[in-house]
């Protein structure tokens, strides 16, 4: 199967992982929805505040009344009541009146400003002078001003934050459609790999894998599946690999950094049904011996062994997959900027993606490249974020400007 | 008591908002224990891998066997065993000899460097040439490559990201110490106040700032309990307080954006035993009004009932104090550079937050105002970050580059 497969460069390989179908979508209660990915587009069913509202302290008055009005030539308007929270009052301003109210306080009918209470000042308890002038709607939010009917508020593939939470809320909308969180097997192999309790013997290692692929499904915001450990045998494998499938969206699978552990993952790739092998090979660095399959439509990973390698391809590759069938739509990738603290060299035909450490030094943030082989998990703990070195860039300069995507 | 208070900058109440103790610590599972912070030093107990550990398919060999081996002049070795993965095997590599191993094997004794296959010819059942030399140590990874027994790797008060999970999994740390979440009780006051699921009727708005409020706790790394909305009355805010306060790290109160509504929180807090007003005021924009108090040792922030300004006061404010309580270690805030879409006036004598949305227009990242009042949910919706103007800076220039905080 393998010789039908080259290399294929990173933007291919993310084109061939976001060709999969979207999770479904379900109704969650609105304060569970942090984080979670709109399903369907928000249109406003109401005016919001659906009022006038004053932004201010102070006297709704019609804003005419004040023109003119100054320090040295006040305007004189009679009190002819008072607006409570909360309630809409009985009150109607005309020209030459005015009602206390409050910040938040609905605008009795025929106001069209608030006057500050600081530009006022009371001459009896039914009149007050106004010291400066105030526009109409000044001070005040419109009925329609956060939210007017019919708009599109948010659009499917929106990725909730708070203020959308806010503005459901505001919406009356206590229940909302969300995309469901991906289910994520994750499958470490190899018989070298012993459970995190077990005191590995010589040549034995423990399962860091699950961990780290877990928590960066969860932080991806699907919910992974730890499925242990498999040693490296076809039938536990495909057993493994059919049993994941059953329950997941998507399934990764770890190790297997020798030929032979690879051609194993293809061989149970090729016997499980209805599979294709999309990609084995993608250019970049770390993680260059990369799989995608096809399996009845889920994708399956088999992600490289090694475990900064894996946690690169699932960077750079994993998290794009699990934000599309999410649901979510794509937004610009923000790098931050720094000064690179010595000479990279690149690496000839890949992609590199240069582990770095963020340092501020002499008020610049510098970008401190982490040396080490891809199987060291130290070199991800040391590590901020990834520099991607395009695979025709020479090399770069120490004191390079160098785009920073954050771990 | 609120003669005693002047408008103060935000620095000073970034240092009056840290000045709490931190939360208590406890022990988790390491699979739950992403975005946790870490409650104590981690010091390596072992070596890692702690065996010399292969990254290649190929065969160990003692370096010097292969000093001078070109393709012309290809050295001759005798193979004399095979690795097993995961196990240390009774082969001894003398000079002159090799055994076939995988990537991820254990180097048996003997050898100190690993050929790769691809750099190999067999010419018998035993016999290999090689014709590319090797270095010592090349394609291994020594036994305390990755980690050094005795060394720190971890400090208290570190974020706990997939990485850092991953080392603890190698360390074979199946709980460790982390700080508890800090529970935030989030109260909404103001009599407009109205729950969301009920339709609000004319001067009544419905609840956004327990769920904008509360969402952004979460993202934060607390644990919000929302307590409802409680009306402007001095003896149900007290109890509300009251109760807040016994089972919450902190308390949250916003609305009351009324000079009154502000004077009753303030006399709810002097009604508090153990109470100290911190703060009334920072000299920022929006979120001027701005309540801290010290409450038996606990932070009580009283924030405006602006929407908007609620969410910016969290973000520049709270959320510092959240992680100071969480007992995490501060890092840089990382911002992103950007253009200014428009000219922007600065507000006199107040650090401004304006809010952004971010846009690729012509391959470059332009930071658009969103412009509107702080009442309005929809601008924290429009907006992707915040752009901080200092309180000395006259305004900014269409084209200037800003630096976005995002949201």
């Amino acid at each position: 199967m393998k010789e039908f497969f080259k290399v294929v460069d990173l933007e291919t390989a993310r084109a061939r992982s976001t060709a999969f179908d979207q999770v479904a979508s379900g109704r969650v209660a609105l304060a569970s929805a942090n984080g979670r990915v709109l399903a369907c587009d928000c249109t406003a069913n109401v005016d919001l505040p659906g009022f006038r509202r004053s932004t201010m302290d102070g006297y709704a008055v019609c804003a005419k009344s004040t023109f003119g009005a100054s320090e040295s030539a006040p305007a004189l308007l009679a009190i002819v009541g008072s607006v409570e929270m909360g309630e809409s009052t009985g009150v109607r301003v005309a020209p030459g009146q005015a009602a206390r109210i409050l910040t938040g306080g609905m605008v009795p009918s025929g106001a069209d400003a608030v006057v500050m209470v600081e530009h006022t000042e009371p001459i009896d308890d039914v009149t007050i002078e106004v010291t400066r002038a105030v526009a109409p709607r000044q001070n005040v939010i419109e009925p329609d001003d956060d939210v007017a009917r019919g708009s599109t508020l948010l659009s499917r593939g929106t990725r909730l934050r708070p203020q959308e939470l806010g503005l459901f809320a505001a919406l009356g909308s206590s229940e909302i459609e969300v995309f469901n969180r991906p289910v994520v097997a994750v499958i470490s192999t190899g018989d070298e790999v012993v459970p995190i309790d077990v005191a590995p013997s010589p040549g034995e290692v423990r399962d860091v894998n699950s961990f780290t692929l877990a928590a960066m499904v969860e932080r991806a915001g699907g919910i992974p599946r730890p499925c242990g450990i498999v040693g490296d045998d076809f039938d536990r494998l495909l057993s493994a690999c059919r049993a994941a499938l059953e329950e997941a969206d998507t399934v990764l699978l770890s190790g297997g950094s020798s030929v032979g552990a690879r051609d194993l993952t293809l061989e149970v790739l090729e016997a499980l049904p209805d599979s294709r092998v999309l990609l084995h090979g993608v250019a970049i660095k770390p993680g260059k011996p990369t799989i995608l399959a096809d399996v009845g439509g889920r994708a399956f990973f088999g992600l490289p062994g090694h475990v900064a390698s894996a946690m690169v391809v699932f960077h750079v590759l994993v998290r794009h997959h699990l934000e599309h069938i999410a649901g979510a739509r794509s937004k610009p990738v923000l790098r931050i900027p720094a000064r690179l603290s010595r000479n990279v060299a690149s690496v000839h035909g890949r992609q590199y993606f240069l582990r770095v450490r963020l340092e501020v030094r002499d008020g610049r943030l510098n970008a401190i490249p982490v040396l080490g082989k891809s199987g060291l998990i130290r070199t991800m703990v040391d590590a901020d974020g990834l520099v991607e070195i395009g695979r025709d860039i020479e090399g770069l300069q120490v004191g390079a400007t160098v785009l920073v995507e954050t771990l």
